[in-house]
């Protein structure tokens, strides 16, 4: 594997979640493999799970681990071609991207959407030019519009947890007080249309998500409904994608509680990519309760990492 | 070992201090304990020593190290319970230490007090949250009223430089213009309580520490019979205990000088945990003199951690 | 080696290049000088390439790496001495160098200048006190007034890519609009002085470097002149020596272009040490077409620092 941005760029989706638990079950077995290579982690964004569960799976595999928060320790980096630069960046992104490619056999990157401009967030300008610049294999570590290592996690997790064969799987938006990217969902989407899982989305009117990254599911805006006999219920809040990064007020009543679940989906297991804003995107009764598998689930972002970046070593 | 949060989590004082400078004198013989084994350094606040100490320590018992300044490279996290959470905090210390926990065989956690609510402070609740939601063992890098980790170091000095079975450790509060937590004066004491030495604590009127950390030490507001033919002498600021977080003015006379130990303590050896104002807390004479001892001081930081560290792996 | 903050530390330049060579070519061979050896990466300021590079080198050769960036994750450091410390500076460099002495083989140290005082710079105050109170070897990761691991690399990358035994090499004064050190020109010229080259530096009036580092160099305010057959051009923007720090407007003509070395140098390679503001220093086409080794050269730090730490590995 050269590029692991989205669930296009995974051959044999089933091989992987195997490969992520085969991990999971002999951590260590691939030491080997990444002797004396060299990921680079580089965040323009904040992480906690990411960063850690990357640098976790790395060590497992015997790597060496180069962390740089770029605008902290570094300095803004220019990301737009033809400017002159007499502003506040300093390096531009093509040289940038360029030299931590000859100090790296691996790179991860994570750059959130500015949601402000959706066509330059959904061209994913930031990722794909640290692609064409760094001449090396890059990892998503989360990018404008996906985050594909937390939605491998999600598989890996439902696929350690079902109780039948093709679990009914739904995503529900929920509330909170900030514009949040679509990166989780669309990526969440994308990735359980092409699972065999029976996959609902739901949310509030005026938060469809793009098309592309739902194509196959089944979408209703009836939250009641879509929950119905659920196996497994993931939890997130997005902005609105039209208009592009909206937020509107009064669907408070969207958050999940046991009295909805007792009702609709007793036997439902509650996932959610974390962080998450208690009692207002999440009730505090369910992330305590047996039902939540959030804590399981972020544990998985190690092997889900672990196993990408076997195939990425692989193929060095 | 499970915890290291205070003396209390030590079962045999003398066999740990043994082990630190068993550690010192042949840093790498316990590197199969660590390997593959991860410890992650968790910091709310500002660190050098510790920070650098215990990463040294892991390496040398060959453990992967995980650095997370969560403020910094993370978000800030909700500490309080039973809160909507639609404010500044973006995760709650519930999942955030059970997420942290998966990813780590060992964390150490620092965290500071806020000075301000005592009894919050003093429940010690949010190293305690972490310990209770991380599943995996715990060591203090300094919470909000203890620095173990410093206070065996401390200890290990002591041992290591002593001159008479059972020296006399002085305890000396110092001027500061800033209000200071407690827990190193705490901490220092309670183990100085449990050690074999003769311990006295003195510092002005209404800087008493309090009592449940000085049980058996000589306290007194007279600094110079305090430091009368003392052959340890721990120079820290403090804030009041009662009223909490309190600094009053008029006590810069307490600051040690070469002249106050020549005449009553000429044989005695200065210690600080540091970082120390220069002229302020401490004089730039005894700290550029013989009579310091405050870097061999820190340098044992590493060989008390790593003895710690140690049991710690041994318990996995 | 026990110090390397100028080309005065090198006994043998072309050994010291040599091996740089002899590192890129078999990277982990001399793994068994750096096992359970602990190099700090201290920073007072940011950086990437030099970050990234010398914890790669590090890597390379086997040791442990620890990383500090002071002020982010430490705090202030008060570098005066003879002052009380009742200000804003929490620890004194004598006690911080000493420290991180106690826990460090080797010690990194970057700090820029502050271009106010130039006796301050110069005197290398804040590097030379980081020697003389940390007592282990010392590579500077950037100083004031030098920057050697980045000339190092220079002379590397010429010694690779030159076509002719004695190539001629120009350090060409660039437009920017703040004011920058001095070190990377200063370090460059005296790399070149002490090499096999034809060394020509040019500048616009105003901003000669200080005589100590261009000894034997040929010093033009003509740049035409200047850059007639070279076969390499390092760019660069520095502010004044005299009056110190000072910036004048009017010189926005120095910027390269293609159209300049296509009449003066045709067959010139461009350099510059980066970060690169473009189109203000140094144009796009210059940067995205062949005359360009700058991503290359960043490449070299690796080596140059791979060479430098085994030089002092194995002097310890």
């Amino acid at each position: 594997m050269k590029l692991f941005s989205s669930v296009n760029d995974v051959t044999d989706l089933q091989a992987l979640v195997k490969q992520a638990l085969a991990a999971k079950k002999d951590p260590f077995a691939n030491q080997h493999l990444g002797k004396n290579k060299t990921i680079s982690l580089v965040f323009l964004n904040p992480s906690l799970r990411t960063r850690m569960s990357t640098q976790k799976a790395a060590m497992n595999l015997g790597m060496n681990v180069i962390i740089l928060n770029i605008d902290k320790e570094g300095w803004a980096l220019e990301l737009r071609d033809n400017v002159i630069m007499n502003g506040t960046t300093v390096e531009h992104i093509r040289e940038a991207a360029a030299v931590m490619g000859e100090y790296s056999d691996i790179i991860g990157v994570r750059s959130f959407p500015g949601l402000k401009d959706r066509d330059e967030d959904y061209s994913e300008s930031i990722f794909n030019k640290f692609v064409e610049f760094c001449k090396v294999p890059v990892v998503s570590l989360e990018s404008a519009t996906r985050h594909p290592l937390q939605s491998l996690a999600d598989l890996v997790t439902i696929e350690e947890l079902k109780t039948r064969s093709r679990p009914k799987v739904v995503l529900t938006w929920a509330p909170h007080i900030k514009a949040l990217p679509q990166a989780v969902p669309n990526s969440f989407a994308e990735w359980m249309c092409k699972a065999d899982v029976d996959f609902v989305v739901t949310h509030p009117e005026g938060y469809a998500l793009s098309e592309q990254f739902t194509e196959g599911a089944t979408i209703t805006t009836n939250q009641e409904e879509a929950l119905k006999d659920a196996d497994f219920i993931y939890v997130k809040n997005w902005s609105a994608y039209e208009p592009y990064g909206a937020v509107t007020n009064g669907n408070e009543d969207w958050m999940l509680t046991n009295a909805k679940l007792n009702e609709l989906a007793p036997q439902a297991k509650v996932m959610h990519c974390l962080p998450v804003r208690r009692d207002l995107e999440l009730s505090s009764e369910i992330l305590d309760g047996p039902r939540s598998i959030v804590v399981h689930e972020a544990g998985n972002r190690v092997w889900a990492a672990q196993a990408v970046l076997k195939q990425m070593l692989e193929a060095l």
